[in-house]
């Protein structure tokens, strides 16, 4: 330990590193031979931000010929990215965890070059390294139309956008952006959204969009990796071109080009040690 | 590292271990020999919970014969406490954080005993172990009358009470004691409180009360040592004995003798690693 003490958590502990993409933290442990079994509970104390770690998810590295979700992805990635959400679901992708991800697979050298693939629950993702950002194919958005979100008894018009998961944005003025009380969760039609949506409230900027957003079951939150590319992509009016997206946790950009949605921004990991399970 | 990987931060980063007291959660820092300068932006850094490694506080542990401000205190303690709260600003003593510190001390073997005296900046306090809880002299409360606590436009009477710093002790039931919506701080009079109060909402419990705690400055918080300290004594009606003090984070338990006041409860590390200070 480099002090001469004794470790408090030693060799029984689950080894882990901790990393974030614009304030969207992300705990990562290396399993590369799929021998630790996490239960949700388990993830859940680890992710809990002032009894564990504290993280807004879980990536687990996995060798992809070696998990039953990722070996027919083998061929085209090594390592398959294990994710749960902070409250030990598993989710198919995370537009920053595959970004945190890959900086740690760079950082420790398990991956090497400009362009890393990625298995993952919703398929091979390819991330690229440009200057020190990381960037990552998002698929296109796709624009549902015009739907409503209520805050505090106000009525927001907004664009219905699916990135797979589904997204409200919601065009306000500088000043309403900074104002907005985001502590209630903005209600919307349950007809239209059975299952919630994550709020993106966006104001131009000279080069895209500042946003805030409120993530469905979670609260308003510093980042969020799909948010940003709903956001943008609504920045850009449907069209091509790329546009920033400034969130509270730093800036993110977007870029549309004919075929794809690609999210770009900083990842990077800030500790590393062992986490006692209980 | 265990599995080959390189590691992410390596020997340049700063050595930590994260600990908790019923969910007040700490950094500790060994730098035994003050050799480590944090500014308050560093220690703002770690204690951030999406970009750092999060916690409540930071204690760094130094000898106290090696500190100006402990060096009178080294006759009768090996380690002095160095607290920050998470904004970087310097605090005398922490009643969770002490139990903390002395887990940590133990487990290293940077200590050992049943009765384990820490140097602080409130001078020296001595922390026993109980079983499996660390339990610290928090000296006695002082009762200082009738004051009151603004809510949603609800004036709640509450007692007065002093642990060095000051709190408001509010009763109320069981049912509004679940309702209440802690994301707007209480107000209080400025004439009696002129750096504000600590907020302590309680209702009685077959044992002693349970608390919600509004920390001034922070928001509520899971656990607040001083508070629980505040919320057993005025359980206590102002007299002698043991009242246990049920936080969100956990039990904690008030004792009062003739003397003095005493906080027992539950101490843990749940982590160690290295944290790459940028």
């Amino acid at each position: 330990m480099g002090t001469g003490t004794r470790p408090v958590i030693g060799a029984a502990g689950i080894q882990f590193a901790k990393g974030h993409g614009t304030g969207n933290d992300f705990v990562v442990i290396p399993d590369l031979d799929a021998s630790i079994e996490l239960t949700a509970a388990q993830v859940a104390a680890i992710c809990d931000r002032h009894n564990g770690i504290g993280a807004d998810g879980i990536m687990r590295v996995v060798h992809a010929a070696k998990h039953p979700e990722a070996h027919d992805q083998a061929d085209s990635a090594e390592w398959f990215m294990d994710y749960r959400n902070a409250d030990g679901s598993i989710a198919e992708m995370c537009g920053n965890g595959v970004r945190v991800f890959t900086r740690y697979l760079l950082e420790t050298g398990l991956s090497s070059g400009s362009a890393v693939p990625v298995a993952t629950r919703a398929g091979l993702r390819t991330v690229d390294v440009v200057g020190d950002d990381l960037r990552v194919d998002m698929s296109p958005a796709r624009f549902l139309g015009t739907e409503h979100a209520t805050l505090a008894g106000r009525a927001y018009e907004g664009t219905h956008v699916s990135m797979g998961n589904p997204h409200l944005v919601v065009h306000v003025t500088e000043d309403e952006l900074a104002a907005l009380e985001l502590f209630r969760e903005p209600q919307v039609d349950p007809a239209v959204f059975p299952n919630k949506a994550n709020i993106e409230f966006i104001c131009p900027t000279p080069t895209g969009v500042r946003m805030r957003v409120y993530e469905r079951g979670v609260g308003e939150t510093l980042s969020c990796g799909t948010g940003a590319c709903a956001a943008g992509a609504v920045g850009l009016g449907g069209g091509q071109g790329t546009a920033t997206v400034d969130v509270p946790g730093g800036r993110l950009t977007v870029t549309v080009d004919e075929r794809t949605l690609w999210l770009s921004g900083p990842a990077v990991m800030v500790a590393e040690g062992r986490f006692h399970l209980r």
